[in-house]
């Protein structure tokens, strides 16, 4: 009988989605029966003192602050990039060499060039490979891609609709932070947010055709910080882009983070033949679907409480009504890259997707720099 | 002092808006301190017997077949379009010649041309002139108006997002009714239900600049009947269209008739710099506000109910909390324009507004038939 | 063949209940085919000029001032009943002595030995009578009870709960106006809005066995206008009552005028072996509905909009989603009276039923003023 | 400087509870800055086997299956009780008398005298004892307790209505497992799910003076599994209750295992003289809230999203809009209850708050018994 495998893991950043990540890797393991069984080896990061402190707070063996030598360290199996996106395609260009297993921060890449280059990358070196769109994971999202599958929704789709709207910077006084900044985050809520509702829009609908967009940076000059001098913001505040699939339905896609209100506001909905579907990412629990089917005398949107056995990653959890949190997308990713990294199957999203969804981002992005004029995103 | 005034008025069209119009005109002095008395005059419909039956049933005086006796009838103060499309332009322009008060179910016209020609009518003949967008009277919508206006939603807009989403025709079954023909309707869901949130946008945040749409016609063939032979539809089922408006704000727009389990679901969104405002027709009593200047552990969106004396229309009806519905909205309507028909002051929207409208209208049915080209609302 | 009857209305009351019954009679018959023409004939009011002018603007031909004259006047059907409580035993035993058809509105007396005297009055005179729970003609209500009765909500059902809630009198400076005065009102919230839960309960579940109840006056004193003398408030502010059905089922019961932000917020949810209904009159136009039938993966409660043209009352109105409001539930209420005179029929729910839902009232007051004792509601 | 104390654990118990404080025991010290390390020393069991892989998969350094000798064992500092309610009483004496600090589920115990018992031995042996109603614990709750000390809801409470509502045993043929038996769980949705909300009310009203209660069991003969037989189910399957606050307010309760559709449905209104504040379980991270000091055309409950960091417990999760999830609860139970080990403070609730719900409990239980005789809570 075979030894049961143990990867060891090595985490690069430390603020936001490391935190993320490292409770992910904490917990998949006591939710989910994995494959095989979990080391978290090292969390690397910038400031040596930080990073000490935030692997020991955060359940980590050892820290580290140079990156390549982590990727060069053949005691590790896989490495999670959590990083600014400046860095997603030198350090996992570096890893595939090295033979690492790669799971990725969206969005995959600041732009196309970067994303291909990332792609060779991991084929070359026939790495398992997985880009962190944690929201495919939702529970209720999961469903929605079960029920489309299964011919719930009819047979065609007419239109899929997602907006991902916040409204963190809204203030004219918020500093001009990394993600404000077009030379470490690529753009703005346009990589940031856009890229999430592209990923879901070809999870859950399929390839997009074409695209017209229009952006907008609504406060052009901020300071880095209170007191200091303004500086332009050269990343867009919010987008707007309609296109269509190849299956032909009509897309319409929209983020910001000028939307008052808006904490975290993912929605989509989904018309098709049969039916339609409606999700809200801050009432992440629920999933909303109106069914053609139905007696006509009851025909109506129904709240759909994701919390069943049933339904997907579920049954790991809690009894049906306890609601699960934002962190469970990240742990259920994490739990299916490692599956992926013992099996060497495709897991998606992958880098390919990323590469996909950076495509429609480009052609979002080209189609708003000439104020809407259409694009093809062709292959 | 001063006799009272009597409006005599002719309402052209039997059918669904026909209906509604009556009722408005036979409640609206039931409710409001109205500056004239109403008399119902004369309806007037294609088939004798049956508007001789309408007549009755709706509370109108008279009958007529020959809508352009009616035109002539010097005994009539005010008109009443609620035809078809089709013959909007043409009613309208032989009313105002005849001087008659006009007020005209939307859209305006077919297109632009008959909508300049309509424009031009009125103009000259100088005769009051309406056109009948209901929804701008929708308490809940008039009363988002008062607020932006009142500076509640800070000084600048950012975001204007509107759906107007029906399912009437999605099963492709649904016969090829008068909505679906181009020569009686001038287009499909644009300028049925696109009308709508066009004008919407103009009344709440401004005129429009530029403009990218794609449109859709999802179903080519339907029967006029069953049994029928299949016809070409020849207008569009859905579009979306992107934009921005001449302050700056983005505009996303989209109408179709394909979106199972929406019934009659106009819904908005907008994002200002001090708040933002969300409606849905679909339950119009309501308005949610989200107020920036709130206390910060209490913010949230407030859900109004908009059955305050305070609020506009109500305290001409019932309670707080005793909800209005959806034909209070042309109640109102004819409320002010027999208002405006008294005092002789321009009431909105008017001719003029149709025919901006109809412009916009126009550059999405443009925009759409170049594939999302950028169209110039030009002026 | 016959001749169409006509039946001459007389409405007592010129407020609140007057407006909304003169409103029904001028509605009804231009959206329903009634079996008879209507025709108002005389507005009663307390003040002669105030009754002309109200006359004349809801639609009445006569106006008059002494009841009594009324009742007597031969050529006179029908007597709708709209005064405050105090006067509904005299007038309605009055008017079935004069062999009128008789609807009045709820509650249908002030106590328990009225009540008694009313039916027995129009048993014996064999007359038509109605009491005005409107409250059942919403069509979601009137769905609700259909869905019940086709056992979409199984064999059994487990709980009953309403609550009836409202805020108007909630601030201590509000005046003490005639609901709050017992001989007037003969009690607070407990008639006014007790009187339609409880008489939903009978509707929708069946006949009350036995009655736990608290009743609370939160502010005693109050003045009956800005400056004058504080007296004691000498009916109920709020009750909330618990009990079981013949059936079996567990009640819950509650009304309030002191629930800050509700307006007319009557609610009620059933849970029956099969499913569960849950009803909101702020957002009357919808039902939800929890089918225990459904697929696992799609169990949630739907969200019916009931504005189908196979929802009760609705193919006489507007096209699906277009919202009815509080007033049609009133429209629907005269449609039916008017039926059930020309039939001879009896109609729901009658003076019997105000009888039976007087009891539970009275049972409630007892029990409160015995701080909960358990009340046999018995026969 | 003083040595940093290292807090050692022992939890009894593996099933559900067991596995949500494991997790608890396992987060808490990764998102808070605790006074002390925690140990997860003893995981214990009834089966060994499946204790130690239980042990194993949640975390726990060791596997027992004699509790009575992990109370012994002098090198553990707390013990975690989450066992069935039948052996609450007689583990927490013991511990208590081992010196343990002590933390127990809920309800504390099965009846007035165990929670009498370990009152006493907690107070003779002077250890930190807290008892596990996690939902106080809910940002969205410990948000409105704050709202409520700050006068946000004005100087008086008249409302204070709660709903426990679940269906898992909704099916007749749902077995008779040991929530449904007397001698293991001393009563039915009464202890289960009545005991939170008895909390609720208490934690955010304050003391209850008196209550009426009605029970039920609806299905009154489960077998214990499939083609098992029948036996009598010895608790209830529902309750209603009614009754006053010391100060006033009127209480309204009801929990339930009977309704269709609720899966984890504990929801709350409270209506005070400034304003209103409602919570819904199933939408855990929303709490709405209505203020009558708002601008009246502006009026309406907010929905707020409890995720900023100015809410109670979230400076130690994701930004704003990424929910939490059940567990979150009971990760901030457990932080506070190392917090007060260290401290010696008192925290609550503790079982003396334990023992006035079970007094509240119990009153319900003795009325309901008596068909809904008014009881007094007496102390």
């Amino acid at each position: 009988m075979s030894r049961r495998r143990t990867l060891s893991i090595a985490l690069i950043g430390t603020k936001f989605m490391g935190r993320a990540h490292s409770n992910a890797w904490r917990q998949a393991p006591r939710f989910f029966d994995l494959p095989a069984d979990v080391r978290m080896a090292v969390l690397c990061g910038r400031d040596a003192a930080a990073t000490r402190e935030a692997a020991a707070k955060l359940g980590w063996e050892n820290a580290a602050t140079d990156w390549r030598a982590v990727v060069d360290d053949a005691r590790l199996d896989a490495l999670d990039i959590c990083t600014p996106n400046d860095l997603h395609a030198e350090i996992a260009i570096a890893a595939a060499r090295a033979g690492k297993a790669i799971i990725c921060e969206k969005p995959l890449a600041r732009n196309l060039r970067e994303a291909l280059q990332m792609v060779g990358a991991v084929k070359s070196a026939r790495v398992t490979n997985m880009l962190c769109h944690n929201y495919r994971r939702v529970p209720a999202i999961a469903l929605a891609r079960q029920m489309i599958e299964r011919g719930e929704m009819g047979k065609r789709v007419y239109h899929f609709r997602a907006r991902y709207a916040q409204d963190w910077i809204a203030d004219e006084n918020f500093p001009l932070v990394w993600r404000l900044q077009a030379d470490k985050a690529g753009s703005g809520a346009l990589g940031d947010l856009g890229a999430h509702i592209v990923d879901l829009a070809r999870f859950l609908v399929g390839e997009i055709d074409s695209i017209s967009a229009l952006s907008s940076t609504f406060i052009k000059k901020r300071r880095s910080k209170p007191g200091g001098a303004l500086r332009t913001v050269d990343v867009d505040d919010a987008f707007c882009a309609i296109g269509k699939f190849r299956n032909g339905a009509l897309l319409n896609l929209e983020a910001t983070r000028f939307a008052r209100g808006r904490k975290n506001h993912l929605s989509f909905e989904i018309n098709g033949s049969g039916g339609s579907i409606v999700f809200d990412l801050e009432k992440m629990n629920r999933l909303r679907f109106f069914d053609r089917r139905d007696r006509a005398h009851a025909h109506g949107f129904r709240d759909i409480i994701v919390t069943e056995p049933s339904h997907p990653y579920l049954e790991n959890w809690w009894p049906p009504g306890h609601l699960l949190g934002y962190e469970h997308s990240v742990i259920h990713t994490v739990a299916d890259f490692v599956c992926a990294v013992v099996s060497g199957k495709r897991v998606r999203p992958d880098f390919e997707d990323g590469f996909e969804t950076q495509r429609v981002l480009d052609a979002i992005q080209r189609s708003g720099a000439q104020r809407g004029k259409p694009i093809r995103v062709s292959r």
